[in-house]
């Protein structure tokens, strides 16, 4: 069952877009949803645009926006130079969860990874996110890797 | 103390980067690494090399290789549209480990990640492999997530 549809964000959907981040975060964040027209955001969202492995979407639902997904394809010379999907801002809006659709999603993200020829999907998922490690387990995800992170701010 | 050079790896680097892929990995691999010509590699390279967002660069120790990391940049919108860097494909050769080139190594990687003006560095270990967790922890890095992967193939 398809219930969801993707189209590539624009500028017109950083509003939304951030302020789902913002909501959905389990860190704090220095985000400012109520100007998703600042520079830094219209510029990253460019550097997304213009580079062809990259691209962050929407999933609509019933006309509206419910979820984000960012796709990063990346190759790589290991297993005999297989290419990789980076998945990252995964964010459903709290009115649409429990019902299935970030696993729609994600099957979405897998099988784009597979249209590209991608070899493995990857995706890190906070410690504190229980939930979201048994949704991905149950899609088939193995939890193999410790996930680091360094902040440079 | 500055005892590595580094520069972006070509193909006549194949061979030394399958041979250390394969001889430092964890899991099994499909790796040929008696064919570093393989079409494959090659193509893998050369979609690394016009990626500005990519780059896999060769650790030099006295004149002679004996390092790999693998560096992308990513756009995002989150944190006011921070770009990342990811470090994959981290690898010293038997000969010159416990020498803290790994550490200058990665020191570099988070240098060129600052200058790229990425707000975050993150990267993946498996989790059999301990004494690389202690390695990133000792270098600041924070082991807050899990670390996901699908297997395509």
């Amino acid at each position: 069952m398809t219930r969801l549809t993707y189209r590539d964000a624009t500028a017109a959907d950083l509003g939304f877009i951030v302020s789902l981040i913002v909501e959905d975060s389990v860190v704090p964040t220095n985000d400012e949803p109520d100007r998703p027209d600042h520079p830094r955001y219209l510029a990253a969202l460019e550097a997304i645009e213009r580079d062809p492995n990259q691209r962050i979407v929407i999933a609509d639902y019933e006309g509206q926006p419910v979820g984000t997904v960012q796709l990063t394809f990346i190759p790589g010379i290991n297993r005999l130079g297989e290419w990789r999907c980076l998945v990252e801002a995964v964010h459903i809006v709290p009115t649409h969860r429990n019902l299935g659709l970030g696993g729609e999603m994600i099957g979405w993200a897998i099988e784009q990874a597979k249209a590209r020829g991608c070899g493995l999907v990857q995706l890190t998922s906070n410690k504190k996110r229980v939930d979201a490690h048994r949704f991905y387990e149950r899609l088939g995800f193995k939890k193999s890797h410790e996930g680091f992170k360094l902040s440079l701010s």
